[in-house]
């Protein structure tokens, strides 16, 4: 049978996973009885709250291509998500970003404070780590290993730390195309990647298999961006449940300032159908990574 | 021979070793040349500007007593600095103990600025753990996996971050000798924990030497504490390098004010005497931990 997108398939597939990795990280973060239990509640707070889960999504979905055990799996894209939710948790901070507000409710240095929100985004970073580490993620140490040095490469000062404080440089610079995508592909793309290649890990499939779905990544990434930025541009906070119009207000160039309203949406939908293009050697497995290259460029939220 | 302290010969090899894991972390954080170069700038100031390297000397000496190569023990020493260095430049930022000073120098944040602060101290976490899995650490995978495991356990929530919250709320409590002793344990026994038993994890050392080092670490990051808080206590800024009497001015309770400089002082002695005794098994080749003992106890800066 012919691939076709069905929204309403693909919303209960995303909310069961979100659902299974929300729990798998209530487990992995549990509560402490200590006078230091406010680190944990903040831990808690950043990482449950909410939140579409796409990485973990993108993690559990392909390693059901190369039938890795649920279980693994699940705990690998918990400790991606507790990275994702460190580096929201920091970038919210008022001498970050300073938002106040992060998927509808109050960020997490507004409902705690600045030190237990710097301390809950060490921790979840840390945790994370520890996860990947223990040896329920995969019995063979030498997965793990890869796994740890990946996730820090993606997530670190040539990943998504870097590309948080080339965000900050850029804010005083006048980007050109190239330096905006460099700075996605570093920001945001870099896990994007993990979560597309540690199923494939995990699974230890062939070179060629991991090579297609970073190729996946590299475009789901660049369309996400793309989409992100044009909510930024043209939704209202009630729908994107955070502060929109803020990359304007900055006069930060991004792919909209630099191709237009309509040539972003034009290019995001093009990079969707190529992403969908990399996942032809899966077949119809790979159907609900088709159905996330839809939803990216579809989303509205 | 009978051992003997030599306070010079000690000097020689803490200033040897100091320059070893200094000049391993410079080639461990690369400079990049991206506009995002004032991050890199920043985790290279953090972290290679000095200090003692008590950590670094403590796996570098105990790897030794394993015959464990000294390349993969450097590594593994790097990476625990970089973790040390990364909560300085967190615990010196404004919302936590706001301090402009360290090491005789301004802190990251004053040099640089918060943001680009918080996100160095952020990357030097997250090269620390991909340093750890990185194959040059050690052969094995099964040991490199416990590494960082062990690092992520001794710093994350129920270890130093998890210390560093609790200091945080003690400032509004009085706490008791337990408390304190707790508070210890969590913000800095758990790195010094790592820095001894890390060198025997890389030499597959057995269960009971790893139980002496992890007595001699207990009681050597004691008695490091206690001298930390008499120094607060009775030191004074140009000595020191960093700004003292805080502890008082904050109204803490610390080692010192539960047993006063006396009675602090005695308990620091009696507690490095006990961390030798833990050495015995290792003979001769324990020499520089013993130095090392003799060195907490009797420090003044």
């Amino acid at each position: 049978m012919a691939y076709r997108y069905d929204p309403e398939i693909f919303h209960d597939r995303l909310t069961r996973d979100a659902d299974y990795v929300t729990r798998a990280m209530d487990t992995l973060l549990p509560m402490d009885g200590g006078p230091e239990s406010r680190l944990m509640e903040a831990m808690r707070y950043a990482a449950l709250l909410g939140g579409k889960r796409v990485r973990p999504y993108l993690t559990l979905n392909t390693a059901a291509l190369f039938n890795v055990d649920a279980k693994c799996a699940l705990r690998v894209a918990a400790a991606l998500e507790m990275v994702h939710c460190y580096s929201l948790a920091h970038d919210d901070l008022p001498a970050m970003d300073d938002d106040d507000l992060r998927r509808g409710q109050p960020t997490c240095h507004v409902k705690f404070d600045e030190a237990t929100a710097i301390l809950a985004g060490d921790a979840l970073l840390t945790r994370a780590f520890e996860v990947l580490a223990e040896e329920g993620t995969h019995q063979d140490a030498t997965v793990r290993a890869e796994l740890v040095k990946f996730l820090a490469k993606a997530s670190g000062p040539f990943g998504m730390v870097g590309g948080q404080m080339l965000d900050i440089v850029a804010s005083q610079h006048e980007l050109d195309m190239s330096e905006v995508a460099r700075l996605q592909r570093m920001k945001t793309g870099g896990l994007i990647d993990f979560a597309c290649v540690s199923g494939a890990i995990l699974g230890k499939a062939t070179d060629h298999a991991r090579q297609k779905l970073h190729g996946y990544a590299h475009d789901l990434g660049l369309a996400f961006q793309i989409v992100d930025d044009l909510l930024d541009a043209t939704g209202d906070v009630a729908t994107v449940g955070k502060r929109t119009g803020k990359d304007e207000n900055q006069g930060k160039a991004t792919f909209v300032s630099l191709m237009g309203i309509d040539g972003a949406r034009e290019q995001a939908e093009r990079l969707g159908a190529q992403a969908i293009e990399h996942l032809d050697v899966f077949e119809e497995k790979a159907d609900p990574l088709r159905d996330m290259a839809h939803f990216v460029v579809s989303r509205v939220s």
